[in-house]
């Protein structure tokens, strides 16, 4: 990626043994001294904090100068990260760095190294007073009284930290930081969207965005339809779906699958499916694995409801998203 | 509806170019005096504060003695409006004023004008410090600390203006103001229920209901089934389940149905489903598409999980509620 | 259960009328001395604190020398509650206590007696300021501004009362106080757990656990999948999931698994399904109903894709896994 270098400079949250919990980053400047981030902060230009990182001396007079600017709190640490190439996720710095560039819109899913991110990120407890180390939320609600906790989770949740322009998503807790949205994404309240996986124009998404998953423009992702993931599964092959496709709900997707295309709601496609493939008359022309179809236009996939065949015909069919529904102004 | 015309009286929330966020009622009255809310507010009847919501003149006092009753602080307005009639939505008073009418069961799904609501609502972050331009959440944190966004959307959570008498909502962040929901109602953390859309008696939710969908008395939805809506499908029949009904888990529903009907676990049954119809001996009579049977009752959907069949016959089960769950006092 | 007798000394949260709405457990010690929970309290020992509950006299200054310890504060009041032997649930104390020693590992699901537990619990707004009376939500809102209603329900979020080590709960609207989560255990955004039901080791939960329902260790519940429970349908079977298991995305599961055992991405295997048995060379042995294999290991459960029919084969994949998302540290 060309956007490196990059360097970002933000605050995180310690907790008592001065571990870091998150990083909220208010400036990521490239060298062509492009800000990639909608926060405002004045700074002193790519080059006079690419010398400030390395210089260990100047550093603290500047940071000194920035914690000012940037209100450092008790509890609260600046932090300034350079990321020079993409290399293997380093520590908390770099996973958030990161996660940021993606739910920015500045690299799309599967562009980045993330490897290792979930070793780089803690286990927090995000709760009302912001994150906190799951050991002292005792401590916590014992000086601070109310304490109501959303979520333990390493990943916290994207609209905490970067609401997207022209996104609409119903239920915060369920899009992570990392995610990918694109003007135009409603995430309904059934939606799911990982960190590094998203929409690369409007859509609805009432399904289940899995890592690493990604969605065209004007699809529609039915209420608990599920994409196949690769960190936790077996599957080896990176899902997509493409331009103004339609997964019904509660259907399934295992395998990546072109533009115009339409799952039948309730039908789950594995990679491994064996499928009739019938011709425009409806005869059955050949039986494949699903996965051999990956990829493909224009294609139809339903279970006959007479004879249980999972079955893919020619779509003519053109998906229509509601336009305003699309609207998130 | 007979129920208008009526008056809301109540405060909108502002952002910093003084536009509405949302609207808080705090009074409903109709010209028989009758109150729809629950909320306890001083007021001089019906007639009076018609008058004054179309005489500027006197409104000005008026407006100043109610903003003082309200106690209307900073970044908040007086709201007083008329629905003279049920017309097309006219802007955000309008829209929480109708979603209020549903919330509060003065009207029941589909049967006032919600035309246009999509347009007259803004998109809002909705946070721990209440409604919030999405444009000013960083502003807010750097003024007042910790913002926590429970969701970025035009429709807010319904228990957070309304909980009606009687149910449960395990999940807040899945009910949408504007959910009609009857006593005795569950809606367990699965369970969804949009605006427009809801429940008429006592009922086990644990599945979506979609926008326009009403499920009747003593029906239980399992987790995760599904009902189709007409936002943003192609379809444009109005989905609804009838009374005592089961809709099994990740089953899923594209056609009315009437009373004592069940659809079988993970069995999604559309429009277009070929369904061989069984007499009460097991034996295939015809074969019909669903939407041929659609409003009836008594009806069993399964697949057959031999032949893989899509099969209707005689229901003979009744499907009883438990009633402890529905305690909800 | 052995551990019984125990006490459990804590703090309740009052409506208005001085009900109690919540209890949150700071000490629970058994017979033996041992302190089952994580809280820091100081303590005289099991048989004197036995002695305050059973004689008022003494419990009186002793109950003014803990409520300094605890800091009880206005609408809160001091909880000693014993436990002699595992009887229905009498009350809120007793539901309360239980649900604790569920969730802090203390007793596994189904171990307890937890008949009357929904009549025990009253009906409660789960807030940013903590429990509320359902009906004095408007009250508060008037004297402290911002109330946002997160939960409207007879059980709290388990993890505003115990976070259990090793643990990740990406959403914590979807975990009931009362769930058992051992070490290892991630429940993602679509996971849910309820009471009385959880993990026996290190597992990934995306779907659904409803109550009375176990999972063994290394086990995968994937996206949306649903296991039936005994509270709200017809089904008298517990269900339970072996060690090293995999439940599909979208899939269901209505009877008793062993280890090692695989469901197909959405395939809903309900108790009375019709199954076909093949051998290892993919013929037909026999066809039986789902229930007759309840138990077994190292089974495969799919639906022929070109049939349409349920099968059951022997499984000879092994699910493994992901290490790295189970490092909840």
């Amino acid at each position: 990626m060309n956007i490196f270098p990059l360097i970002g400079i933000g605050i995180s949250t310690l907790n008592s043994k001065h571990e870091e919990l998150d990083v909220r980053y208010h400036l990521i400047l490239n060298k062509h001294q492009e800000i990639l981030n909608t926060h405002q902060m004045e700074h002193p230009g790519y080059e006079k904090l690419e010398s400030m990182i390395v210089t260990p001396n100047e550093k603290d007079d500047f940071n000194k100068e920035i914690s000012q600017l940037l209100s450092v709190k008790d509890r609260q640490k600046l932090v300034m990260y350079k990321i020079e190439k993409d290399e293997d996720v380093a520590d908390i710095h770099d996973a958030y760095l990161k996660l940021y560039l993606l739910s920015l819109r500045a690299c799309q899913p599967n562009q980045l190294n993330l490897t290792n991110i979930f070793g780089a990120l803690p286990n927090v407890a995000w709760t009302n007073h912001g994150p906190v180390d799951v050991h002292e939320i005792d401590l916590l609600r014992s000086k601070e009284g109310e304490v109501t906790v959303r979520s333990v989770d390493k990943f916290p949740c994207m609209t905490d930290y970067i609401i997207p322009s022209g996104v609409r998503v119903a239920d915060a807790s369920r899009v992570r930081l990392g995610a990918y949205l694109s003007e135009g994404t409603t995430v309904m309240h059934e939606g799911f969207v990982n960190f590094n996986a998203g929409t690369l124009g409007p859509a609805m998404i009432e399904g289940r965005i899995s890592a690493g998953v990604i969605i065209g423009k004007n699809s529609d992702l039915g209420g608990g339809c599920s994409t196949m993931g690769t960190l936790s599964g077996g599957n080896d092959i990176k899902i997509s779906v493409g331009e103004d496709c339609l997964l019904g709900a509660n259907s399934g997707l295992g395998i990546p699958i072109g533009d115009r295309c339409i799952i039948e709601a309730g039908l789950y496609l594995t990679g491994g499916s064996k499928v009739e493939v019938l011709d425009s008359g409806n005869q059955v022309v050949e039986i494949v694995k699903a996965s051999a179809l990956s990829g493909q236009n224009d294609l139809l996939f339903i279970r006959n409801s007479i004879s249980g065949a999972i079955q893919c015909k020619p779509n003519i069919k053109s998906v229509i998203l509601n336009e305003t529904l699309h609207k998130n102004d």
